[in-house]
């Protein structure tokens, strides 16, 4: 007999990454905040092509952005910001959707701490995988690459 | 020596809540998608006084409440949807705020299961609580109540 919990179509787990920049909370606040920065390390990367990015970065906006996959398939990000402090905090919840089909929606809190260094950055990410996901590994895997891109924008 | 976790602004955990209702998905569904309904059940709770309540139920679509506490502290409940499978589920961001300060961001997953005796209900929070916030325990007992006056809800 399976349980009501074996039946459900949803995989709910989170993850949490940990980087050290080395430059102020300002400058990688600004690397989020800041539409045409945000772009280039978040949007255009490698394999993928940008077709659409629009970002309405404040409480209560949205950001959209649509790519395509080196096989053609698209992919979309629909993202909602909740909560911004700014040089301190962002939370924004998003939706991937993968040829049309949405496969996950997440909750992510960016926390920043400067450091004598410069700035230690908290990414955690809390998720609602459905059906035909990629599942927290490779979702993990992707945001780890995304901080790659990050970090060489930050020394841009 | 404090470690960067123990610095952070934020707190995340999540919680379950099931529930059965002796009535079919598609009513549980309709107690969400129909703005009276859910007006009647979620934003008219005892103790509380109702100033605003907007919704646009699609995917893409906002949710806005403004309650007021019987001491008159404002209220608000800021919601997005994410993810809508009709009779079947529902996934939401939503941030509380508390006189006029955001307290939480939390995904929500709601999965609807038919059964012989009716709709077993599974809802899912995963939060993020900021400073001054309510925290996991009393959130919950919070839907356990507005689940109870769902049940209300379902029985009229």
């Amino acid at each position: 007999m399976t349980t009501v919990m074996e039946k459900l179509s949803v995989t709910h787990s989170s993850f949490v990454i940990e980087r050290s920049y080395p430059t102020t909370p300002e400058r990688v606040f600004a690397a989020f905040a800041d539409p045409a920065k945000k772009r280039r390390w978040f949007a255009e990367g490698e394999g993928f092509g940008v077709r659409e990015f629009e970002m309405d970065f404040r409480v209560g906006g949205s950001e959209h952005s649509r790519f395509h996959m080196k096989d053609g398939t698209p992919l979309a990000n629909d993202t909602s910001y909740h909560d911004i402090e700014p040089n301190r905090r962002i939370v924004f919840a998003y939706t991937m959707s993968v040829g049309g089909r949405r496969i996950s929606t997440s909750l992510s809190t960016i926390e920043l701490l400067p450091t004598e260094k410069g700035t230690d950055f908290v990414y955690t990410e809390q998720a609602a995988f459905f059906e035909g996901s990629d599942g927290p590994k490779i979702r993990e895997a992707g945001w780890s690459g995304l901080f790659e891109q990050l970090a060489k924008e930050l020394a841009r």
